[in-house]
Parts: C-alpha cells; sequence; structure tokens
C-alpha cells in the first residue's frame, strides 16, 4: 500500500526506478528492492544508514555496501562497461560522499569512472597535474563546496560537458551549500550545467544518460 | 584597454568567446567583435539591444539580427551542421526569448534545432502530441517559468538529457524567475541538470557540447 | 490558566477547536481533550508524539492512534458521512505522514476519502491509471514535496476545486519545502489554492469545508 | 508559431484558457482570443494596460474594459448566473485591483459576487458592519497587503471555505507581499487556503470551482 | 578574564546589566552574577537551563528560578512597585515561555504585570472579554506566533503604547518566526513597535522604561 | 464606493485615522481628507508627491506641505503642545525624509521635537555633542540605514524609550533596509524597539504615544 | 541644517570624510566639498552622475571627473606617492566601473595603482600572464561579478592580502551580487577579505591604509 | 587516496596547508598533520573537538590544545616574533571562541597579539579604556555577533586596517550571524573589510599577511 513502484521506468528512461533512502524505513527499503528486483538485473539505494545496509545485506547476498557513499548496489550479473569514461572531480576531502555517491551511480549505470579528488582552486596546481587524465573523459563532474569556483575553473579549460555539484560543506555564510550553487549558477564557465546541493546521484545519473547518448548513436552508425 | 578578449578560446572550448552585450556599449561590443574576426569564423552576441544590433549590422554585412532571441550572429561561411537534434520544448508564449536564445546559440555552434513551443502543463496533451520529436533528439532543453514543472514531466518520458532553464516569468511568488529555479533543481525526474534563471545561452551551449560529443566519439570510430 | 479553550468554536466553524499538540505536554493535551469533550462528541489531537497518544488513550477508552499521521480521534459516537468524496492524492511515500495527517481530518469533520498514494510526475502512468477515481471527488487534496509539480498536473485534467499541500520532504536546494511551497503557489494550473509547509491538517479541514457547502446547500434545496 | 492555444480546456476545466495579458503584445492577446472565440462562448483577459484594451475593443464591439481590474472580458451572450455568492472582501483601498481581478474573474464565469472593500483589522468594527453578508456567501475571498491579517480574523467568524490573496501593498519589509503571504499560511484560522501574491485571477476562479461544485451536486440530485 | 562586566549600567540605563545566560557554563553565570551583587541591589539572569538555575540557587538563598520563563531572579530586598500596570497578552498557549519571559522581567524592573494568556484571532471573542483589563494597562505587550495577527488587532482598540513579541512558534512558512515578524513590522495598526523574535526579555525591558517614564514626570511635577 | 473612512479612530486612538497617500490618485487623497475633516480639527497625509500636495493646498487653504518629509498637514486651529519633548536623531544627510516623517507626525499629534542630524557612529564625538539635549527627552527616535549601528549605542547612554528607524540608504548588501532592519532588531542596546523600514510614520506615532501616557498620568494626578 | 560635516576625521582616519553622492543634490555636494576645502587639501566624492560632475567643476577648477568610475577627484595640490603598489585585478569589462572606483580611490589617496582588467577564470592564461605584475604589489584587490571565483584563484598564488569586490553584474541568479558575495565570503583562498557589493570605494579606501601602514612602520625604523 | 596535501602552499602563501578538522576523522587529520610536517615546521588544526586533540597529542608531544579556539597547533621550533602587534578585540563573552581562533591563528604565524575581550557597544566606555593599546596596534581585528556595530565604532577611531569577523552569537533574526555580518558589509566606518560568519581562523590569517607586509618591506629597506 505505502509505495507504488514505477515497474516502467527501465523501459522509458534504460535504467530501474532508484530507491531513495533517507525518510524509508530498512524494511521499506528491502521491500521495494525486492520488488523491483523481481523483473530487474540491478537495484541501487541512495541516503541509506547503516541499518539499511545491514537489512539489504541481509536479504540479498550480492548486495555491496559503498559506505563513504551511503549507497547499496546489487547487480544479478555483472554489467559489461559502455566505452568512454566519466571524470569525477573534487575540491576538497569533505566533498567526498558526494563525489563517490555520483562515482558509484555511473558505475552502477554501465560506466567506467576515473576519480580525482582534492584539488581545490587554493592550489590550481594540483588541478593542472590531473589535466590530461580530466581532457580524456566524456563528461565531467565537479564537486565542490564552500564557494564552488571549481566547476568554473575546469570549464575554462575542457570542451566536453561539465556537471557541477555544490555540496553543503562549510559553514556561516555557506548557508548549507546555496554559496556554491548560486556560484556555480552562475559561473562564467559557458557549457556548465547544474544539479541540486548535495546530489552526487543526479550528477551520475546524468553523466551516464550523456555517455550512453555516445554508445547508442555509435551503435546506430555500425 | 577596456577589454583582453581570450584569442584561444576555440582552440580550448571548441567555439570562440561569446560576447556578453549587457552592460557593453554598441562600440564596444562592435570592437570585440572585429577582434575575434580578425581569426575566427564566426561570432556570437547576446543579451543585446536594437542599437547594439544596428550597430553590427552597420559595420558587418552577414549579421544577422534575431530579435526574439536579442542576439546577433555573423558567419563567415555557413557551418556544416552535425548529425542529430537538439529539442528546444517551452511552456508558454512568455518563455520564447528565452528558447530562442537556447536555439540560435545551439544552431551557430553547427546543431540542428526543433523548436516545440507552448507545452506546458497545464493542458498535457499538447506535449504528448509532439513526444515522438522530442524522443528523437539527442538532447533536450526545456524552457518554463512560474512552478517550472515541464522539466519533471519530459525526463519522465524520455531516456536523453534533460538540460531545464528556468525563466524570470511570473509575477508575487515567482520571485524573479527563483521558484522556478529552486523546482527544477529539486525534479524528481532523474539526469535533470539546470542553469540559470534566462539562461538560454548556457543551455544552448552546454547541449551543443553534448551532441558535438556524440559527433567526436563516432568519428573517432570510423 | 494556561489555556482559555475557545468553547463557541463548533457553533462558528463546525467543528470543535482541534488541539495542536506539538510543544505542548502529554498533560496539557489531555487536560485541554477534556475540557472539550465536556461538550463536543469529538475531538482531533494532531502533531503529536507516542508519549500524548499513551496518555490520550489511557484516559478515553475510544481514542484512536492514527500513528502515520501522527494524530489522536476521539469520538463519542460515530458520524454520518456527508455525500460526496475527498481524494487525497501523494507524489511519493514519503510524503505519507502528511496526506494522512489531512485523511485523518477529513475523516473526523465527517467526510469518505479515497487515498491515492506515490503516483509522482516522474512516472505520469501512475496518476492517469486513477484519474477516474479523481475525478469522481468533490475536492482534491495534492501533497507533494521536492519540486510539488504534482498539483499543477493534476489541476489540468480535473474542473474541480485542487488543495495543494507542499512538504519538506527533499535536501538541499528544497530549503524545508520552500521550493515545493514556492512551485504551488505559482502553479500554471487554474484553481490551485495552497496551505503551508506540512499542513495536511488545513488541507483537510478546507476541503472538508468545501464538502459540507454542498450538503449545506442540497439540505437547503430539499 | 508563437502560441498553441490549449483548446480542450473548457471541457476539462469547465472555462476556456484565460489569457495572460502581461508581456505580450496587444496583437498576440487579439490574436489569441479571435482563436478561442472561434469555438468558445467567452473570453478572458487578465493582467493587460490601455492600449491592449483598445485593440480588443476595436475588434470586439462586445468586449468590456473592467479598468481598476486590468482585465477585459468578453461574452457573446450573457451566462445565466449560477445560485449562491462569492464574497470578495478587502482590506484597504489599495488592494482594489486585485479584490477587483477576484471579482471580475468570478463574474465572467458564472457567478453574483458581493464586495466588501476597505475593513481592515485596524478598525474591526467596519468588518463586523458586514459579517452578515460576508456569512451568506457560499464562498469568501479575502484580500489584504501589509501584514495580512484579515483572513485570519474572518476564517475565525465563519463556517464557509476563506481563500486569502497577499497584494503586494506596503513597503520595506513587506518584501513586495512576502509578508502577507507568509502571514496568509501560517493563518491559525483552520481552512484558509491561499492564493500567489497579488493572484485575483487565481482566487476567482477557485471560489468559482468551489460554487459550481455545489451547484453541480445540486443538478445531480435534482 | 573572560568577561568586563558594565558595571555602570544602572546609573546610565536605571537598571544594572542582565546576564544573557545562552552558551554560558553555569560557573560563568554565578561568577558574573557575584560580581554584579557586589554593588546592585538585584539581578535577572536569561535564557537559562535547569543546571544554571540550580547552581544560583546553590549559591544564593533567595534566587527564584521561573521555570516556565527560563530565567533567575534574585532581590536582595523587594522593590516597591511603580504605579500603572503593563498588560502581557499571548495568543497561544505555546507563546507562554515568552509571554512569561517578559512578565518577569517587567515585575523585577518594578512593575504590576497582568498576564492575558490565549486569546488568539482564531477566536476575537476571548480578547473582547480581557479588553477592559487591556485598556486599563499604561503599556500593552502582545506576544504571538506563526501569523503574528494580534498586535495589529490589539493596537486597533487602544490608545495606549503596544510592543509586539513575535515567536517561534509555527512550523513551515514561519521560517522560525520570521512570518510574525515580518507581519508585526507591517501592521496597519498604527503605533506598533517591535522587539526580536522570541525577545521577550527586550519587551518587558522597554515596557519597563516607557512605565518608569511616566513615574519620573509625575515625580518631577509633584 | 472605494474607501470606508474609519470614522471612530479618534475616540479609540486619539488621533483621526491618517491619509497613507501612496497608490492613491489626488483626488482619491482630497475626497478622503474631505471626509475626516467634517469631523476632525486635523489630518495628515503621508506619502505623497508634489501633485498630491497641490491637489491638497488647492482646496484647503491652511493645508502644509512639509515637502522633505513628503508629508501634508492641516489643522482647523492649532493644538497646545503636550509637555515633553520627542529627540529625533538621525545618523545621516540621506536618512532625512524619514526623520522629517517621523518629526512631522509627532508635531501634529500634539508634541514639541528637537531635532539631531547627521550624527552616525563614523564620528561619535558628534553624537556626544548633542547628548544632553537627547537625555533631557522623553521619548528618542534613532533613524539609520546602512548598518544601522545608532540605536545601539544611543541606548547605550540613555534610560529613555529608544525607537530605531531602519532606512533603505545603502546599496549592495544593505537589501532595501534589510541589513538596518536586522541590526536593530539584534540591537544589544536593551530597550529598542522598532519599526519597518523607512516608516518614520510608525516611529513618530508610538513616540507620541508614549508621550501623551505621560500626560494622561500626570492630569489624572492631578 | 542638513549634514554636520566630520572636521575631525582626517586627524582620526589620516584622510577628510568622503562624500558619497547617491540621493544627494548637485547644491549639497558642492557645499559640502566646499566645507571640507576649507581645512582640507583635497576630497573624493563618489556615486556621481554628471550633473554633480559639473557643478563641481563649474565651481572648482581643479576638479578631475572620473566618468567610468563615477568619481570626483579634486587636490589643492599633488600628493606625493607613497612606497609600494596597489594591484586592481578584474575578471570582466562589466567589472570596470568598480575597479575603477577602488582604483581612484586608492590614487588619492597617495597610492600607485597598477591596472590588471578581464582576466576571469574562464580563461586563467589571461591571468597567468600578469601574475609578475600582481606578486610585485603590497596589496591585491579583485573585482568580479557572476560567480566571484576569481579572488580565490588569486589568493591561491600570493601571499599578499587580498581584498576581494563582489559586484553586481550578472541577472537571474546573481540576484544582484549575492551569489559573488557568498563565494567570495566563503573563499577556501586563505587571507581573503571582502566588502560591500559594488563597492570600490571601500576597497580601495582599505587597500590604502595597508599601504600606509608599511609606510608607516618604515618611518618609523629609519 | 582521500587527500592530496598542498605541500608547495608554505613557498607560495608564507605558510604550511591549514587543516580544517570539522568533518574530517581524528585518523585523517593525524594522517595529514603527519604528512605536513615531514617538510613543515609548524601546523595549523582549526574546528576540531575534543577527539581530534587527543589523538594529535597522542602522536605529536609537542601538540598544544587550545580549547577555547577549538585549536591545535604544533610547532618543531618555537618562531621568532615579527615586530608590530595585532588587536583582536571582542564585543561580548560569548564571542570568546572566535576571538581565541583569530588570536591563535595569528600567534602561530609569527605575531604578536593583544586580546580586549567584551567591550560591546552597550556599554561604549568600555571600549574608551583600551582605546591606547588598540591604536597602538598594526591591524585590528573586531568579533561581534547579534547587530555586529563594534567594527564600526572601533573604525571610527583608528587609522589601522580593521578586520571584522561577525559570529553566529545571537538568535531569532539574527539568522545564524546573518544580522551581523550584514551589518558588518554596511559598515559605515571606511576601511573594514569582512570575513565568513565565525571565521576567526581567516581574520588572523589576513592580518597576519598585512602585519608579515610590514616586516617584509622594513627588512627590504634596512
Ligand atoms: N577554520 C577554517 N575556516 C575556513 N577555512 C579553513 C579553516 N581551516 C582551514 N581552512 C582551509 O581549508 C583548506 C583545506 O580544505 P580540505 O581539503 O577540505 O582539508 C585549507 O586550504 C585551509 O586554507
Ligand atoms: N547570455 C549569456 N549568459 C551568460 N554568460 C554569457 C552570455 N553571453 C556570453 N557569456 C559569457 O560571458 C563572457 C564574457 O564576459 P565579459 O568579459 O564581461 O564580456 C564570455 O566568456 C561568455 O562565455
Ligand atoms: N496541525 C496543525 N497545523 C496548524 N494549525 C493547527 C494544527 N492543529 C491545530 N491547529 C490550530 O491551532 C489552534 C490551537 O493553538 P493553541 O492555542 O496553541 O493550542 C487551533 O485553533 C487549531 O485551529
Ligand atoms: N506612512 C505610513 N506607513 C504605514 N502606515 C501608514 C502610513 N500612513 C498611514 N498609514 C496607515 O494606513 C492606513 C490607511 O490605509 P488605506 O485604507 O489603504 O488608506 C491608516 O489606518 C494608517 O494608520
Ligand atoms: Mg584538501
Ligand atoms: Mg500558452
Ligand atoms: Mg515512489
Ligand atoms: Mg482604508
Ligand atoms: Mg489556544
Ligand atoms: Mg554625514
Ligand atoms: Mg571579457
Ligand atoms: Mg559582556
Amino acid at each position: 500500500g505505502f509505495a507504488q513502484v514505477d515497474m516502467h521506468r527501465a523501459l522509458r528512461k534504460g535504467f530501474p526506478e532508484v530507491i531513495f533512502g533517507a525518510g524509508k524505513t530498512p524494511e521499506q527499503v528491502v521491500g521495494i528492492a525486492t520488488k523491483i528486483l523481481e523483473s530487474e538485473e540491478r537495484v541501487l539505494v541512495t541516503r541509506i544508514q547503516e541499518e539499511h545496509a545491514r537489512a539489504l545485506r541481509k536479504k540479498f547476498k550480492k548486495a555491496i555496501h559503498h559506505s563513504v557513499a551511503r549507497c547499496v548496489t546489487l547487480e544479478k550479473s555483472p554489467h559489461t562497461k559502455r566505452p568512454g569514461t566519466i571524470a569525477v572531480v573534487c575540491a576538497g576531502t569533505s566533498d567526498l560522499p558526494v563525489a563517490e555517491e555520483a562515482a558509484v551511480t555511473a558505475e552502477i549505470m554501465g560506466n567506467t569512472v576515473d576519480r580525482i579528488p582534492d584539488v581545490g582552486v587554493a592550489g590550481l596546481h594540483r588541478l593542472f597535474g590531473r589535466l590530461e587524465l580530466i581532457q580524456s573523459a566524456n563528461v565531467i563532474i565537479v564537486v565542490a563546496g564552500m564557494e564552488g569556483a571549481l566547476p568554473s575553473v575546469v570549464a575554462g579549460m575542457v570542451s566536453k560537458p561539465v556537471i557541477a555539484v555544490p555540496t553543503s560543506v562549510g559553514y556561516g555564510a555557506s548557508f548549507g551549500g546555496l554559496a556554491a550553487l548560486l556560484g556555480m549558477l552562475n559561473s562564467c564557465g559557458s557549457g556548465v550545467t547544474v544539479v541540486n546541493i548535495d546530489n552526487g546521484f543526479g550528477a551520475g545519473y546524468a553523466a551516464s544518460q550523456i555517455n550512453a547518448l555516445v554508445e547508442q548513436n555509435m551503435k546506430s552508425v555500425v
């Protein structure tokens, strides 16, 4: 009664309904996951706590808990990865949970991910040292809190789509990530698009859709 | 003295510096355009008024004024369009200037654009009647003011990347587009990314980067 | 001393004063309920915690604890339901507590309620599958968090009054329900009215007033 | 090209698409009105200026300009009014344009309207003097700016649905109507629902839907 | 070292420095109180918790803990009360802690206080029943949360100074008392002045200054 | 029809309804003034423009236009001033219109006013030079824009009631007077009460009520 | 009467009172300037319009109008410049008026200024090309609108004090410079301090105080 | 993997990377400190809790825990202090943690610090009593919560650079320090620059950069 799982989603969107764990009990999460796995090959659960992970791993042997990312993934059989990479760049150590949520989402959706952590604008040489890896990706996710300046700098140096993720890292006038969010929306680096504060999931999902598009078009050619 | 045009931008980004006309005099705009055209094939000027358009057309015979979009474009010779289309969907008649800015930007950057205007959520059958055209695009730009609900609905029905553009259309508690912006950032339609309020230019630019990515990867295969 | 119960309210408003439990001790709540039941047939207590429910059920045998709704109701003898139904539509599983508060309020006030949960805009076919039930109601309450787009879509498809309830479900730029609230206030679906964030009680109360109006007018005719 | 009029709206909603004049040229407004009148009996245009009114009256002999309300209405033949009244109560002289927009909307939709102006809470005896008229209505629209306290007071004295309309009347910390809006959303007068700042149209529309509901149910009985 | 008590304050302001307990340890509070009592007859401590009260009562026999008001007062010998009363009116049961803080402050400063609780605008007859008592006061403090409408109504009925205190009582769009604060600042009831959200202390202090003024002028006459 | 003048106000409040000129036509203002003067000795019109002043002076010979204050006053015969003074202190030259509105309001209500302009906190010696005059007043109105620090400083040096008026003077992060308003609400100077941004009228009115209170109590003694 | 010029300011602060032209008439500005020049060697007028400049130049032969900076300066005899430079770096062409206000302020206060315009983060190579000049300054003022990322990048590369000036350049979610302001306040580049939006004057003043400090200390050594 | 310490920072900025403890585990903090101390003489850790301090002191004998400041410092050998002092002025006892963070930062960076606590504007004589000490400093840090008026007053009395630090001390309309922040940004005291709410670290860092500048210039002269 409490949920009406969208069982057509994989058809329309290419991936089954993702379970948003926040505010759900472990039982509800296990129930919805069971329902989805009746007809799907894989499932992703985000924003969970230890107890949800335990409940899921107790029920499903193959469930994997990504603890920094606060996610559980479950695949009946492994995906073959599509060509092309997604780079996940992050500004500081404290932004890692959000960056990992993006990376885990992109991986379960069939993509290869390169992680480039702790390269914030206070010491740009760290970013320049990783530039080649970044430029070789098909899509670049940039995660940053505080003033959120990193996406502008990255977008100025690449021709690939940049997805910016503001985080709630900071204090005072960061207002829970608002400063980073506004900064990214006003980026002078053309072509930057933005997702909600701390929304690593959304960035990983959008990046996967873009990378999948390349694959789809290539297939239709061959 | 007043400007230091970024003459490497086409190399790094695939398109020369775009001139932001707001707050510049017609003379400044013509000056910067002249500088860019010394080494580039095409130029885009956004957020201009009648007088800027006149000054540009007086100086450059080939300049085209897109009056609804408030843009001028100028190409020494026409681009060949890359494969794949970009759909520009908009919610109401009043959102047209922003939608046109997106469309003109995507076109000057070498893309074919399909326009689907006035299909807001108050009468969804209008959207359903255009669904095939929307689903056939590589990227979908969705422009909406007021509550900004259209991107969520579109994203629920397609597997392609959706770029949402909030507009300042509305009054009272729309707070200059804030309501639409927040709505789009909180979209429950997975994979929606967002640009600044009224930033048709940014959406067109990002969509073009995505579409170009398809082309690049296809070329590298062939 | 601490309270001056409004003992005329049922006369003026058709229903006795409702007890707002938040910030009151169990003793205060029991005290006010006792006072009201001296002269009234029924009482509704909202926003309570487990301990208030326990205290009320200890004192009053007929007290019913609606735990998802965080309410207690108590009727000396059952109401006869008035004709016509109120539909309570909700977008996601996490919106259920607010939707239930609306439903319980409407029921204790003498109305028949139809519940339509988890039909958010990310998968509209779920809504379309329940459309007939929704259209047959006299009033429709639509509960949604995040971007709050569902009331616009529902209002576009029915001719009945739609009462929208934004919830605080979401994170980041949802700003505690502000995004949903602004979205609903700016709805392009004509005839939508809005109550406070998470105010299921207010929506149920207003819906009951509307449904009662139908009954009153019908009586005056017959 | 610029608009895709929703020609099914009268079927779904009971009234044809209403034209929002703000940001449209007189030519666009006349064009859309002409299109609607091809198949509908009446049309309502809101938020217009003198020049739109002139253009409409030049084209349509029967067009009526409601100048305080900033609306034009046009009926091929007069509506028969449905039973029951809608009261439009307003706090101060400066709130009149919004109150009139509500009244004109309710009237063109087939309702009888009672106007009760300038009865704000600074001198409550003015309100008490009109109480009987207010209590005899089926629905009460209350329009107020500044602190927006009037709907709470009215709702405390009637059992009928109250629709509150905050206005942008005020200065300083009224923040363009925000103070009144927040006040109304937090009303302790149970059963108050709220529309956008200055949205007289929305209040009139919702009130008409409620009054029509009475009529529909009565018909189905008889 | 941690504090530099303002020992001249009673001279300049007529009352010694008041200790703001929030964020101070019980030891700090006792230390500052001891210092003040070296040269003063009385002391007021606000915003304390149980443990501060215990520490103060252990050290000072005459300390009185006003638990609803979250204050401690201490007088070496009782004040003679000045003529005239201060009325403390409050809208709902949940506003009591703030109302009591105002009352306790006014009393320790030498005033007689009349308390009129739970007379909010949802049932105005409760207010009318207490009107004579309110009108007989020299100053009226009105405490209200949610939409904060009560000060406007009171101010419309009296010729005495009204000090409005918004409280953080409410949820959702009350935004921690912002709705009530803005409402009171925009009051159409002339002569209303406002203090910070939940600042019962400030209201009591200002009311006492006004009442003292009467006394001072009367003395200078006699 | 457009206004329902509150003809009992002088009875309840001690002064007839004050006409808020903003958003009213000269004709409306003259009409309301005429109505009030049928039964009252004096009238105050605030927030007017040149044309309202002209219309009022044309109709009423005794009307006086206070142009800096943007007010018109009209007295059939002069008031005798009550004892005690009201000090109107202001921070900078740009705050003068608001300070004058306060002064004119207090004067027409029968008070003697001392003006102390341009003594902001950037050069405190200017304030100290006027301290005796300030301390001799019964009530002190302090008007300041930008950071609004002056009321805190004044309140620290006097024992009389201080009414703070934030102004919209400033730019950028002053956000139309919000910075000054918040500063004054958070004043560490005990006993400061606050009115709306730019609300000189409200401050003058409240100050007059306080000064009148002194007079009333003195009379009742004598 | 309207102003009380702070004639001691040069003694206390090292520079005479600066005239803020906004909201003053040309006559008032000329009057205050005349008063200051009675005892001072130089004067600075900011935020003026053409007509103020004309009035000042008519009265004072030596007045210089800095039109981009919207300032007038006047020196009876030229200052000798103190050692050390102040760098004024700006992100885009549209930020020039604010950057010039900072530069003109620093110059009239006796400093040598280096201007480095249009080196925003979208093309960082432009900044790197000017790095030596920037690093040789004693203080660096960085002016930027939109997302305001430039100060973070500059602060990461220098050991000198960086003063960040957010500008109101941008649209939509820049909210009049709020995005840039919040970005700069949250800068991860240690040692960045911030002034108000568009406050070039304040930045120039603070930079001069720092540079003067060097000079003072050096003098005291020699 | 989790961090990429910026090992060049001391070269570029004159001080090694400072560790921001908030949101890091004790292990992460010890790990980064160890890495930095491989090549640096000293390290500063800010925003830590008891357990981080314990872990650091267990690993490093010379670690010092500044508990009020919530910092740990560690120096292999003591710094020689540079000439000149930095004054840290604070308004109230509750602002001490932020003031101490500023003082500890300035000290570990090689500066002599004078502390002047609890001299807020409610009793200005306390400030005047310490004026000489304040005026003798090279840089003045002013820390204040609530309305944040102290920096304006201090800046009016000194010719040295003033760095203002707003704190989150306060309640209600202080909105977590926003009131103090806005007050300081709008300061009429020329030359005030501002850092983030509660950012004692940033103020200490900036003050040290300014004081170091004096030293550098003096050295280059000698
Ligand atoms: N208390 C503080 N407030 C603001 N920034 C800080 C603070 N302490 C350290 N930092 C900065 O935070 C950066 C480290 O961020 P992270 O990579 O997350 O460890 C350093 O470069 C410091 O400059
Ligand atoms: N309509 C637009 N909205 C946002 N950014 C734009 C727009 N048009 C151009 N730009 C960007 O503005 C930058 C130029 O800024 P400026 O130096 O002030 O001319 C270019 O790098 C563009 O990427
Ligand atoms: N969940 C709720 N949300 C908003 N208002 C409520 C709620 N429950 C009860 N109320 C109202 O709160 C008022 C009681 O307030 P109080 O005097 O504080 O108990 C009643 O008049 C109800 O109309
Ligand atoms: N300058 C002012 N600021 C705020 N309220 C005012 C002002 N002038 C008059 N008023 C109030 O506005 C009310 C009249 O409102 P209205 O009915 O719109 O004319 C009167 O009751 C006055 O108390
Ligand atoms: Mg780091
Ligand atoms: Mg349309
Ligand atoms: Mg669901
Ligand atoms: Mg009126
Ligand atoms: Mg109550
Ligand atoms: Mg001045
Ligand atoms: Mg540029
Ligand atoms: Mg203190």
